[in-house]
């Protein structure tokens, strides 16, 4: 049975003593948020993953979710019981408005609990997790009236939430929607069509399911300008706001999948279902782009937990299989053999692992800290920044976290050797959940073409050229720190060949678009490998900091050895990508399609 | 239904253009093997891999295999019957001795066929193949009577094999298996122990399974020098020969895994089994590593297969699926969308695969011929090098072929966004069953330190001088060729890198092993692109003749485009390895063991 141990003590590292998570208490809205409060959710969040979520994972792959007779979907055994408690304990109403149930507590908190949970049990967090998104949603664009109809509900998860953008023939492009909303006279209107791969879109765990759905209005013009956002609910709510008769939408059937096994994924058919417009006609995207964009920090952190979760096991396994002896000799004498940790490969696939979480883990957070900023912050400027680095950095997030998360739980994976193939050790589990986060909220290579295609050159390059202007400024401070002098120079030089990706996406991907996409992936992983030497350089400071001040800690300096893993092995990539990146389109566009 | 076709123009280029292989025919062994036989073995055994297996394909991943109440083994719908079509077919004999009822084709045939068979279905593929393995060992180690009994049933898969050598505690490190071997007296043993992740161990699709067993025999020295290798057949032998009693061998369990569901992974118990001992005593390994030297290359075919049957699939995905337009405007634009295959990133994944499959295949297939040249060679010079060739290529092709494959199938799966990741479109199998390829025979980890500790060094480095020395006169020879000039330049990048991170091995690892072990996947990795980038500068000047001809067929520019991706976008990966490789044991080996 895998394990989980909530890393707590990286997580406070992180929030008190690199980013001072607690500057937020200055601001009203978080006055009540101190460091002992958010130490006491990190623990006890932990502990709920722990110890609730983490024995239903195998029991979710193991058993899936079943499709019944009569329509209704059978989740896990445990699932809702667990479903339940996290319920009654709050844990769903973290980060949510106060106005409407939800305890108001910084983002940063609220990603550091989500972190645990996902990493204890991927598919069942996405039940809140597509909820949050929903809540989303109605919070940006549904009127009052609608606010106070769900969101309380919601937010205590009695009612849960589903997002129904994919059709068979469409995902990316959502221009090619068919499913179509006709007007029923008195405000509401008729759904009807269908949608696939909807995940949580029918269990019995909650009272009611909220769906949101995209369609087209009867009359609306095609392609993406012709698209509305709807709500409908399993049960059409009755006079008093309660769960009534049942609604024209149903499961159609779930899909079999690679992983989130936990998770009903489901085929669902609309069908004259009776729906409610959120914001304005035809403005339907708007509204679920800004709720997509935190959706798509929340993938990013779903590929870090898996990451953080398989690397765990990976170590106990390492650390207690016997196999082998050293290359310079027997570490373990009186045993028949040494623990495998004792050989470089098996260390360079942990490393490589344990470097990329918590650099990740710094990002994620670092992020969300701006993001809550954003919120309170009393400068104009500085609110700015901050909605132009989430801007900027949320496609990086997502897309090269979760692309690097389906090779470092891999590599973990492959350390088990056979048992990492057998089921019963739960690594192969960890990879095939960790799959899909590459693949939804907008496949990796999206995030990069929006990235290169249109965050990049957002506001005449503003992010960017804020963000290096941060970076030479930090350069600047701490250019004369001898001990970590490592971390400094290959952050300079990183951002050096960022910037000359920069350069040439700008003077190649004008005049030839193609140029740009052909780069974008290559560039998405060089800014996220520039932004994580960035985190590695924040940490080696503190760590150092702590040290120079005569911490009896080692936790600082294995942070620095870490982190000079991460300078030393995962750095050189940038300048591959650089050098892919500036062969251009032509390589790419070369072959005719009849070729391939 | 995934879809698979036989990839025969790229082998006939392979063989006949590139290779020569017809060059074999001068010798005795193979006088009857003309370019004529090699072409009807390819394109009939194309049809049988299209037509009986890729059918079967998602069906045996699908039902998997199932354990009885009684000990048997039931295998998944139509295996049977195609199993024996296949054997009725001669499909198992291709390159078997004639002198056992084999066919005595050149390898370099049998892998082509081995390849086909795989891409169409791993699972299935593998009854035949640990068949061929178990040939192998007999073969290699048993007595004259050992192989009359054995070898004509199992060359034609009337009686199937398997490779016993993993037990719970140990797989990598035979030294501590605990399966004992008490002798009877009248030179036969009994044999008690288990064994598991035992490939093909229990089916009833032949009369007899034959099963090879590692074991220690009563008072053998600890460790891997007390190591003796068996024959326990699942029924011993009659007086006739025939298959009679059944022996105390049994399958204890399947083991549930994430992929390759058709095969019947076999947990085994021997319980005072019969068996008879093969070789001298307590040199069991030395027979089985011989065999297991084949096997990799088969392993490595394994993961080519996989690539090359993703790769097809999401060519017909990324055709068919109209979404988006292409950044350039619309290519169809009497469509809804353009198809996938107008995206840069997509054709970015797309070539990735293709230039690597179609190297790999080089490659696998350059290796068997000098294979096959050494049993016939005349020259002992020559002889010695192609062993050479294969012992320090095995690990590589094992390894980073494998490793890569993971990857390919990866991003083709990709390509198919959500559709990639539910079971209905095939895709996850591939990825699923690909991934085995990079654990079993050996983990890469181990065929990285067999080629950085053992075969780089082995008769003081003579395999790789001779190969510096034939890549070097292929560059004196190709150097003033213009047209395909980028290849030479790659090429002689490629191989100047390899050389320093050879040089940095021997000043570096002799010293301090760590420093060998890791930098080894790096290394592997490096020595599989500069192997790649020889093919694929081999294939450039074959190509370019064919040009220079004035050939009609589209087939040679293509193959010069694909081979251009290549270079300008696969091969910068060999720096960013040279200069992970050069940093040295320091940043894997620093971190205290319990601080992971």
């Amino acid at each position: 049975m895998p394990v989980y141990n909530a890393p707590i003590r990286d997580m406070k590292f992180l929030m008190h003593e690199m980013l001072d998570a607690s500057q937020l208490q200055q601001y009203e809205r978080f006055s009540e948020v101190d460091k002992d409060l958010m130490d006491a959710i990190l623990e006890e969040s932990g502990k709920f993953a722990q110890e609730v979520l983490t024995p239903l994972n195998v029991v979710g792959d193991h058993e899936g979710c079943t499709r019944n007779d009569d329509g209704s979907v059978s989740v896990p055994t445990g699932f809702p019981e667990a479903f339940k408690t996290m319920a009654e304990n709050g844990w769903t109403s973290l980060g949510h408005d106060p106005e409407y149930g939800g305890q108001g507590l910084p983002g940063i908190v609220g990603i550091a609990a989500g972190e645990m949970q996902s990493s204890a049990n991927m598919a069942f967090a996405m039940y809140p997790g597509l909820t949050n998104g929903a809540i989303k949603a109605i919070s940006i664009g549904g009127s009052d009236e609608q606010k106070q109809t769900y969101l309380p509900k919601m937010i205590t998860c009695e009612w849960t939430g589903t997002m129904n953008l994919t059709e068979p023939h469409c995902g990316t492009d959502l221009g090619l929607l068919k499913t179509k909303a006709v007007p029923n006279g008195d405000g509401s209107y008729k759904i009807s069509g269908q949608k696939i791969f909807i995940s949580a879109g029918e269990h019995g765990m909650s009272d009611n399911i909220i769906h949101l759905v995209l369609a087209r209005a009867e009359g609306a013009p095609e392609g993406v300008k012709g698209i509305s956002l709807f709500i409908v609910p399993k049960f059409k709510l009755d006079a008093e706001g309660n769960p009534g008769e049942k609604n024209g939408v149903s499961c159609g059937s779930i899909e079999h999948k690679m992983g989130i096994h936990g998770n009903s994924t489901c085929v669902m058919n609309y069908d004259d279902a009776e729906g409610y417009m959120i914001g304005e006609e035809n403005k339907g995207l708007r509204v679920m782009f800004v709720m997509m964009n935190r959706a798509r920090l929340d993938v990013g952190m779903q590929g870090l937990s898996q990451s953080e979760v398989a690397y765990q096991n990976a170590v106990a396994y390492a650390t207690e299989r016997l196999q082998g002896r050293s290359l310079t000799g027997p570490k373990n004498e009186k045993g028949p053999a040494d623990p495998l940790i004792v050989h470089p490969d098996v260390r360079r696939m942990l490393l490589e692992t344990k470097a990329f979480n918590e650099g990740a883990r710094a990002l994620v957070f670092w992020s969300t800290l701006h993001e809550d900023l954003e919120l309170v912050h009393p400068d104009e400027a500085f609110r700015e920044k901050c909605d132009d680095y989430m801007g900027l950095l949320t496609p990086v997030i997502k897309g090269y976290i979760t692309d690097k998360a389906v090779h470092t739980t891999v590599d973990c994976q492959q350390i088990f050797g056979g048992h990492g193939y057998v089921e019963e050790w739960g690594m192969s589990q960890f990879v095939r959940d960790t799959r899909i986060a590459a693949i939804y909220e907008g496949a990796n290579g999206i995030q990069a073409l929006d990235l290169v295609g249109r965050k990049l050159a957002r506001k005449g390059g503003r992010a960017l050229m804020s963000l290096s202007k941060e970076i030479d400024g930090f350069l600047a401070e701490n250019g004369d720190n001898e001990n970590i002098a490592e971390f400094i120079t290959g952050l300079k030089e990183a951002k050096d060949q960022l910037n000359e990706g920069t350069m040439w996406l700008m003077q190649n991907g004008m005049g030839n678009p193609d140029n740009a996409g052909a780069g974008s992936v290559d560039y998405m992983h060089m800014m996220g490998l520039t932004m994580l030497s960035y985190m590695w350089a924040m940490m080696a400071v503190t760590a150092q900091k702590a040290i120079d001040e005569g911490t009896d800690d080692d936790f600082y300096a294995n942070k620095l050895i870490t982190g000079r893993y991460f300078v030393s092995r995962m750095l050189p990539m940038v300048g591959a990508h650089l050098a892919k990146l500036k062969t251009g389109a032509e390589p790419l566009m070369a072959l005719d399609a009849a070729a391939f």
